[in-house]
Order: structure tokens, then C-alpha cells, then sequence
């Protein structure tokens, strides 16, 4: 049936229509069925209906923004709006709760239907759940991953390219910009995507915010790559593996990520952008996202995957009990990542981190011999060349490094008594972070002047918590009170 | 913060409001977050959140009709909104998906935020989901029927108060008026709820509707039943226990029903009106829903609840494996009961079939001796007493018993040989009748002249299709000749 568009801009955060109830009554559709709505070019969507008969004629059809984006659509415009199937895909995602084994073709088909909103929210949790519950073998999990790469964007990029990435969990440990610094100096490809924060303090994208850009289309992207050999931009507009993205808000519902849900989302996006030597790091340990059982199990498919890709994958177990570097929170981690950079003088934790995994980078794409690499990314941050490849790119990504001012409000956290730190935890901090205002707050964040096995005297700060407003220093100090004897244990 | 409605009427089936982006940005909200909207009698409602610029002012919001109607809105009211807290209950549903048992709390917890639409229907699709892998045991199974129970209304009636049910999936079948009727005139008390067809060609609702109302208030309906001892209606607009038409309503969408669920839907419909004698007819064998064996296991664990809510339910395994009655379709199948209960010229397998039900209420509840119930449920139909009640419920309902004319359009399926049928198939019968348009046209449907092991000779009518327009008979034809091999089977 033809129907003509009435545009009265709703966000719905998927697509939805609402045509007139006597129209739905003739095209025999309930609410909450679905509807194939074309454009005069042939594209299509597909679109959950509501009903209405309040402000809408006959003859007319609102849909929401979603829709008007991806099928151009203007007011008035005239649709072909007819009644969508049952996709089969519902027939697989059934097949999958039942415990079955999916067929490369029927992932392709489910992964095919969620890219193009064939199927609906409801659908997708119940295929969620059928992945959380029954897991996926390392075949299923490859067409997995080989689906949402092909549903999105591609870099296209020559050379040697790298990536790393990091599973999470940790406050500070800003390596990325150090790595990636130290690699494109040595002649690496590293286009780095990353994702701002979920649940953490600040991502990547939300730290280097403070001094640059990281919002740039795939071909200014590959502007910047070609004069610097690297980016640090933000992923999310990208349209890498953009089922990954639905996927992970459905999940963000109920917190709950399978790990073949886990594998696909790190590894499409780094095949989208056509990495060929990847370095994951697997943070363990106390207040971790992971033990270290449960980080070897995720190392062994990380290389069984790698070998099904012919993708060199290495898998680093580093200890994740602690915050890595003193600052947490956007500013402040950039802050801490500029003094490793610049002349050494940051958090050494940090540093010989980030050295570390350099290194490792280095070695597996032959920068390296084996065993050296973490002499030359050594080499290269104490000669200051990646500080000059840092400055390079911040540069070509519109920014400059500069002196970030601290926030009006502070408050310090002193020691009660003569001890020695014996364990600071990573989760409580970020959420203390959080409480100050990050990651919106840019400048806001929490300071470590101690960290495990210092020793602290009566009254000596241990730590900083910054806000931007006297409210959100309150309410972090509240939480900081509340929570103190887990946050900071002693000797 | 205090907003106002802009009633502009859309039904979408859940309870979803839009706001302007700038009052959602001042109330730090996301589209797909959830807010809960405060009349000014206090009571509130939890709504999923869409943002627009195009057609509200900032201090304005649209409310989806089902939020009007809860909280008895009208254009211009004021109303309070807040941000929702994300419900304890999704970290419930987690630990369900994690496979973990339930407590009575948590589960109560759950429920009642499903009732109440504090879930959404993502968040309602991994429960759904996480019950449907992991199962329940018995007492889990209970406590969500008993809060299923306390979610909706009740009947409150006085006197031995009797049910039944048949968990379907058998073409024709309609026992249910007539096992009322002989119940009824036994006087048990039997208030009987029904739902209309969803995927079979006729509910009871929609059989009865052929010659009487069956949508009323529980005021009215307790006036029937005071007058007749009985009622057929249909239960859907009654809110008996309504949480399960809402996790009814996600289920369909992957069309998975858990062994929990259907238990559970089930009784908590029966429970509501205060049943005490319930007897649940479970048709088994090829073409029908279950398997002897899983209608055994399904037996015993009916048994076993109906010890624990201590209301005596009987369980009876029937033969499902070919339809039972002549007629398929709303008039058709009412047409066959009246032939039964006037003077017994109807089918007799409906007839046997329905005296056997009858007896065994009978004998459950006490009204005749154990062994003695088909004789008396016979002495009952027989006498013409069973048809006198029928006419008299019927006229409590406001309708009449009456000739129901032959819709125009026919097409007679003949045998194409001398042979002996030996087998009709239900589901394929079901979806011939759905095809010539049941159960929306009620004069539609399926006339079978033969049944199982009868002769045939070449050209014999086997069956007629009944439409009410050329084009659903043409509709229904197709549908025949593609499936006729599977349809009919001869020796």
C-alpha cells in the first residue's frame, strides 16, 4: 500500500512506524507486527507498527528518525508500505535455545536479518540468551564473527597493520596511546578504534577527547593513517561490524555476555579494519574482569580463532589486581600517559606496561626478534621519537598537547594511621570516578598518590577525587565514605 | 518534573511515551530508558522512553493509549515524571539465565514487575528465555503460579466450583459446551474462561460468539452463573491473572512454551476463579501436540501441583491423533454441539468424548460414585436436561439457539478411488480451515463427511471447505492441493 510520510522527528533508537488504524485494519496488521517500508529506490526497511488515529490520516504513515536516515526520506514522500513475513531466522534462533548447533548459512542468515532490522529487540534478546546459555563451538563462533564483518564497513588500509585490545576491568591503565605511539614509529600500521566508556571511568576515545578530535569519517581516517601511520579515533560512527554494536545494547539489559559474544565483538572490529597481527591483553586477578583460569580458557580461543583467521593473535595475562597509573578519569589518565611519553617522569607502572605490550606488538609482526622487543619499543620512548609520533598524530587529528587546568573541587583522602598499602580496588575506584562525574565530565576523575606497597604515615594523601560542581563532589565523597573499607585495604 | 499531556491517540501495545529531547536531556534520559509517569492520584506506571523535537513543546509529553487508560488520562492532565531505577528483578532473570533456582521472592519479584511493566518486553523475552532452557522444578513452578494468581482478579464464587481444560491442538473437538451443560446441570458450579483461537481455527470463545455474547464484566458473569450455575466466555479482557497473557503475547514470537509456563498458564487461570476440581484433557498421538509419553510426564506433574495448591486435579490422556467432530471452523463446530446435546444426531466421538470428560468431573467431585460418572453424565444428556441448561446459559448470554446458514461459497473435496481413510491430519485440517478464513469468519471452515477407517468409494465427499468470499475458497483450494498427499490418508 502507498502511504505518504508525515515527519514529526521521533528518536525511537530502532525503527518504528505508526500508520492509522483503519489502514492497519485494511492491510489485516496488529500492533506489534512488522511492515517491509520501501522507498522509491528499492531500499528497504523493516519496521515495527503502532497504531493511532489521532493525528494521522488514512493515507499517511509516521515513522521514526531511525527510518527517515537510512531510507532518505523526506515529508510527504510517498511509501510502499506491505506486510513483512515471519523471517525464517526466528525458525534458527529457536533451533539455537533448543541447544542445536547453527550451520555457517544459518548464522549468516540470523547475523544478515539483525543487520538490517529484520528482526525485532525482542528476537535478538531471545538469540542472546540461546548464545549466553548454550555457548557457541569455535566453527560457530567463526561464522559469527565472518557475518558481522560482512555487515559493515571495511578499512582498506596497505602495509603492516596491528591492533591491540584490552578485555577491561581496570581503572587508569591508559596503554593505548603509548603503544600505538611507540609502534607507528616503528613503522607499524595501527588504526586504532576505540569505544568510550560504558561502565568505566573514561575509554580511549573519551581521554584523548581532552586534547584532540576523535570523531572523523573512515576517509579522513585514512587521511590520518597515511600522514602517521596510526589513529586513535572513536569507533562508534564507523559502521565497523555494526550488528556488534545491537548486539551489545541488548545485552547492556541484563549485563550478561557470552564469551562467544565476547570473541566476535573484539575480533570483527579488528578484522574490519583489516589487522593482520592482533595483541590482546587479559587483565587477571583480584577485582579483575577475570580470574586467571578464566583468562587462560579466553587465551586458548583467542589463538585457535587467530589460526582459523591466519591472523597472528597473541594473548598477554597481565595482573589486573591493581589500578594501573595514578590518574583515573579522562584528563587525568591523558595527563599520565603525556608524562610517560614525554621525559619518563609518569606513573612507572604504567610505563613498563606499555612498554611490555609494545614490545610484544613489535616482535610478532617481525619489528623485532623474539625476545627483543621490548628493548627497541624501549629505545623508541626514551629517545623521544614516540612522543614525536604522539604530537604527530594528535596534530592530524586536530589537536595539540597542552596543560589541562584541575577542576575547582577536590577533595583529598588521607591516610588514618601508619600502615603500608596492601590492595587498592579497581572496581570501587571507577565507580568512585564515576560518582565525581566522569566520563562526562572530562576533568573530573580520582588522583592516586599511593598505590599497593607504599607505605603511608598518618595523615599522608593516598587519594585525590576531582569534580567540576560541589554536588558531584559530595555525592562521590558519600560513595567514597560509604564503601572506604573495601576501596583502600592496609596492611 | 511535571509535564503535560498531549493526547494525540497511538496504540503500540506496551505502555511507551515520547518527550522532547531537550526536557529528556535536561533529565539526563536516553531513548529505550525507562521512566515512571504519576497521575495525581499518586498511581503510577513504567514507560519506555522516545524522544522527538518535531511535534511537542518541552513541557509536554505523549503517552501510548494503554498508559490513558491505566492512569484514566485526558488531554492537558498534568504528570510527574522520574527517572526509573534499572528493577532488581533483571538481576534476578540473570541468575535464572545462569541457571540458578529461584526463590519465592524472587520469583513473586519478577512477576510483579512484569504485571506492572516495570520489564520491558527485551527484558520479559531473557526470562521467557532463561525458563525455557533451564526449566523449573515443582516449587518454583508454584510460586509462579501463585504469583501469577495475585497479579490478577478473582472470581470469588460460592459452591463446588469445577473446570476443565484441553491443552489443544486437535481440529474440531469443541467438548466444552456440552460437558458444561451436563456439569452444570449436576449442579456443579462451573464458570467457564476461554480463549479465542491463536492458532487453530476456532476457540471456544469464538464457537459460542456464533449464538451469544461472551465478553463480559466479572460483575455480570457472576450474575450468570448465579442464574445457570455456568458460563462460557471469553477470559481475555477479565485481567485473570493477566501477567501470562503479556509473557503469552512474547512467547509467540519465537513460539516456544516452556513445560513451566504452560503449567502454569494453565492452572493460574483456573486458580483465579477458584477452582477446586479441575480436569485437564491432554490429547496425545500423531498430529497432535504431544507424545503419549510426553503427555505422561506432563500428567504427573499436574498431579503433583494440584497437591501442592491441594485442589484435586484429574488428568486424562485422549486419543488426539485424528479430529474429532464433523465440523472445523467457529459455526461449523457449534453446529455439531447443538446436534449432540438436542437429540444426539451429532458425532459420535464428540459425544462419547464429551461424556467420558463429564463423568470424570463428576466422579472428582463427588456428584456420582467412582466408575458410575459417564452413566450419569449420559442419564443427564440423554434426558434432554444437558440441552435445557445449554439454552438456558445461552440465554443468560444473550443469544438464542438458531439455524446457522451455509456461507456461499463451497468446494467439495471427492475421493479419487475405492479405498478406507486412515488418517486426517490435524494440523494440516487446522490450517485448511485457517485458510478459508477462521476463526474471523465465523460461517468458515472444514465439513469433514468421513473420519478414520470409514469406506470410500471414487467421488465420494470426503470434505468441504466453506468460505465466506470467492477468493479465501480459492485461497483455501491452493492450500489443499498442496498439502492433499499429507492431508488424507488412505489405506
Amino acid at each position: 500500500m502507498k502511504l505518504k510520510i508525515k515527519n514529526f522527528r521521533f528518536l525511537s533508537g530502532k525503527p518504528v512506524c505508526i500508520i492509522h488504524e483503519n489502514t492497519a485494519k485494511k492491510m489485516s496488521l496488529h500492533v506489534a507486527n512488522r511492515v517491509s517500508i520501501k522507498n522509491k529506490n528499492g531500499r528497504k526497511i523493516i519496521s515495527v507498527v503502532d497504531n493511532s488515529t489521532g493525528f494521522l490520516e488514512p493515507n499517511e504513515i509516521a515513522v521514526s528518525d531511525e527510518i527517515i536516515e537510512i531510507l532518505g526520506l523526506h515529508d510527504k514522500d510517498k511509501v510502499d508500505v506491505t506486510i513483512s513475513d515471519r523471517p525464517d531466522s526466528i525458525e534458527l534462533i529457536k533451533k539455537k535455545l533448543k541447544g542445536k548447533t547453527l550451520s555457517k548459512k544459518e548464522i549468516t542468515n540470523i547475523i544478515e536479518d539483525i543487520a538490517n532490522n529484520t528482526l525485532t529487540e525482542v528476537e535478538v534478546a531471545f538469540f542472546i540468551s540461546a548464545v549466553y546459555v548454550h555457548e557457541m563451538n569455535l566453527n560457530e563462533t567463526k561464522y559469527l564473527i565472518d557475518a558481522m564483518v560482512n555487515s559493515g564497513n571495511h578499512m582498506n588500509l596497505k602495509g603492516k597493520i596491528v591492533d591491540k585490545h584490552c578485555i577491561g576491568g581496570i581503572a587508569g591503565n591508559r596503554t593505548t596511546p603509548i603503544v600505538v605511539s611507540i609502534c607507528a614509529e616503528a613503522g607499524l600500521i595501527m588504526p586504532k578504534t576505540s569505544s568510550r566508556a560504558i561502565t568505566s571511568a573514561a575509554g580511549t576515545a573519551d581521554a584523548i577527547e581532552t586534547i584532540a578530535k576523535v570523531d572523523f569519517s573512515i576517509k579522513k581516517i585514512k587521511k590520518i593513517i597515511k600522514k602517521t601511520n596510526a589513529c586513535f579515533v572513536w569507533g562508534g560512527s564507523l559502521g565497523l561490524a555494526p550488528v556488534d554494536d545491537k548486539i551489545i545494547k541488548i545485552e547492556k539489559v541484563v549485563n550478561i555476555d557470552s564469551t562467544a559474544q565476547l570473541l566476535a565483538s573484539i575480533l570483527s572490529k579488528k578484522i574490519s579494519v583489516g589487522s593482520k597481527y592482533i595483541l590482546i591483553d587479559i587483565p587477571y586477578g583480584k577485582s579483575a574482569k577475570v580470574t586467571k583460569h578464566e583468562g587462560e580458557i579466553l587465551r586458548q580461543k583467542f589463538i585457535k580463532l587467530g589460526k582459523k583467521f591466519k591472523i597472528e593473535i597473541a594473548v598477554m595475562l597481565t595482573d589486573g589486581s591493581e589500578p594501573i597509573g595514578n590518574g583515573i578519569g579522562p584528563a587525568l589518565e591523558i595527563m599520565d600517559v603525556i608524562k610517560v611519553l614525554k621525559d619518563q617522569t609518569g606513573p612507572k607502572d604504567l610505563e613498563e606496561k606499555s612498554l611490555l605490550l609494545a614490545g610484544k606488538i613489535l616482535e610478532i609482526s617481525g619489528k623485532s626478534k623474539k625476545g627483543e622487543g621490548i628493548k627497541l619499543a624501549s629505545s623508541i620512548l626514551y629517545s623521544g621519537k614516540a612522543f614525536g609520533k604522539f604530537k604527530q598524530i594528535i596534530k592530524a587529528q586536530k589537536g595539540k598537547i597542552k596543560e589541562i587546568r584541575e577542576p575547582d573541587f577536590f577533595y583529598n583522602i588521607n591516610s588514618e594511621k601508619n600502615s603500608k598499602i596492601k590492595h587498592l580496588d579497581n572496581i570501587l575506584i571507577n565507580h568512585l570516578a564515576r560518582h565525581a562525574g566522569c566520563p562526562e565530565d572530562k576533568l573530573a576523575g580520582v588522583y592516586l598518590h599511593k598505590k599497593k606497597n607504599d607505605a603511608v604515615k598518618k595523615g599522608d594523601e593516598i587519594m585525590t577525587i576531582y569534580a567540576t560542581t560541589k554536588e558531584k563532589l559530595e555525592y562521590a565523597k558519600k560513595f567514597y565514605k560509604e564503601n572506604m573499607k573495601e576501596m583502600i585495604l592496609f596492611y
